[in-house]
């Protein structure tokens, strides 16, 4: 681990289209760097870029190395440091031809950029100081957002309300280092019991902060990545059938997940503004088949993960072999149970066998999956059903599983602290776990950080952005 | 006809997002009216627009109505009359999630702004003066361009050299009329026979010029749509498995254009920076169904069309029977002989059938279309004998259906008038030809125009220009 080196990550002046890919009206093409006045200047035909002032705008045209005129476009000056990068940026709106926006970034190669990787500018951003590392982890959530829900905590999160809340810790902590190393000043003397009273409290209040934000990650991992939705029951109940109409039924599918073992499948899908992820398990069935049983287990699996639970239950074959054993495993779930093939069957609702197993108190939907009737009923249950924090409130989600880890171990360093409060461990040794613990805070922010660490997070981003 | 009624078309203030569609760093949204600035500071979290100069750039925030942030923008102020459009625009550069375009869309047209209909922008130019028909036109062509000759030629067309050169066409026209007219002043004198040598002249010369930009739409039209080349030949000669080579062999597949008919399917493909459109047509022989007969007459007519025929022969079977009648169509056009299934057989070259129905002093090639052999070979020589008008060149060419079909509305009239001065015809009906010439032209440029030609031209743009 060592603090940052701003020069390793690439150096020069970058260039790449900011926009979505393809055809459109417009297309804006960002530059970045000590030299991107110089360079875009060598492509520009129009009043000299010199001498223009910082968030000025200029009508010119955009000449190819062989002087012919590639396209009329709008140049917006940014000097450093009042820019996103923090650099010299030029912004060039052109006109969104694909052709035009090739030629366009070529024409910027060959007049000495240097076609910008994935992430890049914003990692420039942070390198200079214009947002920490969870703010520029946040451009990229904020481009990814496909729900109200997403949208808002990722823009909490880059507007900085996240690293306050950081900072507020590291404050603390740091305090709390203060008054240990007051304890180890005055060692020689009988200090150290006087001041316990206050350090245990503190380290108490540090513990519970930073609990709050690692138990958020649940919710936040719903929020981004789509609250999970496990879809169980006994084989041929009519999973699949009902993963499909659920998707089907609604038209704002926005990815295909499939699993990485051959037997659970996933998909995302908005409804009522909240990202599910719906995870079609194996059929669940005593067998002595090795592959179908590592399926099942698969299946427990996904009802532990899952934030909601459909219960599947084929109203034809009513077979309730394995009931308590899925409701035993759903115990603190959302629960919906789901009668399906109801098409196949009028009297369903007669038959005892399936309304001694129905669990009390939760709810109970009829459907076909199939014919695909009521599955708009089940959906604004399983709405309904899906409790996500208000994200209005001020209170920090954690959406982010590397965050997540270092919060684990920032409260598992601070738990090893309180431990040796309690048991009367000396200042030096506690000052070690609150120092592990202000690291882990450290790495969130990007304080401290590794080449590794800031390569992987930035090859998620976007080029151009 | 009337001149255009510049309040029919919409008026009020308009969004739309003007980038490519899709998710990306930023996406830029476009708002244009006499509300621009009011509407968007409804929404706007940053310094007051109301006295914010023209072509300025601001950071700040774009708030819902329930009053959340919606996004960090950057935003930009263009006065009219000195923006794309002609009125105010404010243009807001947002984060490109799909999310947030979506919204900040839904936000502006609360705040009071109509969402844009395709082309709308451009249109509001083209009504405010700030560019002619041709040129509005042209802006969609620029942003279609797949090639470099298309893209060249829709820029200068843009930029105004084609308004150029049919000013200058109306200058002559107007001279024409007053030489004329002044004929009609002096008509009790006998002063027109000393004139008609003048009047024949600048007709002709009119004529002349008015039939190179007619002429010049074959060139255009093969620049814009795709040069287009035949595949012909007898059945089962392995023309489809050809057209799939040449297309698999090239990555830049640009699109799929199934024919309006049955038998014809083209596509299109950029090969050495020109578009080619290809068209595999139905196999020739003789034939008594019906059905198959009216196939062979649209291959008949797509030689007559093409700039280039690939006659493809098939060496196993080197079938001879309808060689003469394809080759006799051919007369005139750039003809490549494709000789296939060359890795079926060995010894096709030493058959004496083949030699002699192989035309003198045009290009032959030896393929194989299955195994994809020579295919690159056929490719480059098909590049080489495309020959297009040199682009770089300031002759204007033009590539619009619309434009052609008034010009040679317009070579009529002038045809007309030059009969008339040789028959002697009177002033007043010579000027009755001039006149309608000048209409022509005049709808080129959108002088003369009706809402319905103007609908039908912007209902091709995209939404956002």
């Amino acid at each position: 681990m060592n603090t940052i080196d701003l020069t390793d990550f690439g150096s020069g002046t970058i260039c790449a289209v900011s926009t979505p890919q393809g055809r459109g009206g417009i297309a804006v093409i960002r530059v970045s760097g000590p030299q991107a006045l110089d360079i875009v200047g060598r492509c520009w035909q129009g009043k000299s870029l010199a001498d223009m002032p910082s968030h000025t705008v200029h009508l010119g045209h955009l000449i190819d190395a062989t002087g012919d005129v590639l396209d009329q476009v709008v140049l917006t000056i940014y000097r450093a440091p009042n820019s996103f990068t923090g650099e010299d940026v030029v912004e060039l709106a052109c006109h969104g031809s694909t052709w035009i926006q090739q030629q366009a970034i070529q024409t910027l190669i060959d007049a000495g950029c240097r076609h910008a990787t994935a992430g890049e500018f914003t990692r420039r951003a942070f390198a200079n100081g214009r947002m920490d590392l969870s703010q520029a982890e946040a451009v990229a959530d904020v481009i990814e957002a496909q729900s109200r829900a997403a949208h808002h905590v990722a823009m909490s999160q880059m507007r900085g309300r996240y690293s306050e809340e950081l900072k507020g810790l590291r404050d603390k902590l740091l305090h709390f280092v203060s008054l240990i190393e007051l304890e180890l000043d005055f060692s020689e003397e009988d200090v150290n019991f006087a001041d316990r009273g206050e350090v245990t409290s503190l380290a108490q209040e540090i513990h519970s902060l930073i609990s709050r934000l690692a138990d958020s990650y649940r919710d936040g991992n719903a929020i981004r990545n789509g609250m999970p939705v496990a879809i169980v029951g006994q084989t041929n109940a009519g999973k699949s059938t009902l993963l499909n109409a659920l998707l089907r039924d609604d038209r704002a599918l926005v990815s295909n997940i499939h699993g990485t073992t051959r037997d659970t499948i996933e998909d995302t899908i908005v409804m009522g503004g909240i990202l599910f992820r719906f995870i079609d398990t194996a059929g669940i069935r005593q067998s002595s088949d090795a592959v179908e049983r590592m399926g099942i287990e698969r299946t427990w699996q996904a009802i532990d993960k899952a934030n909601v639970v459909l219960w599947i239950v084929d109203v034809t074959s009513a077979d309730t072999s394995m009931s308590s054993d899925i409701l035993n495993r759903c115990d603190g779930k959302a629960l919906i149970t789901v009668l399906n093939k109801t098409d196949l069957d009028d009297d369903y609702a007669a038959r005892s066998e399936l309304n001694d197993i129905l669990p009390e108190g939760t709810p109970v939907v009829a459907i076909s999956a199939k014919s695909e009737q009521d599955i708009e009923a089940l959906s604004e249950l399983i709405v309904k059903t899906a409790t996500l924090p208000n994200v209005d409130s001020d209170a920090v989600i954690v959406t982010n599983a590397r965050h997540y880890q270092a919060l684990t171990r920032a409260r598992d360093a601070i738990s090893r602290a309180i431990d040796g409060i309690n048991n009367g461990l000396s200042g030096d040794l506690l000052d070690q776990d609150i120092r592990e613990c202000l690291h882990w805070l450290g790495e969130i922010t990007g304080e401290i950080t590794t080449d590794n660490i800031l390569a992987e997070i930035f090859s998620h981003f976007c080029i151009g952005k």
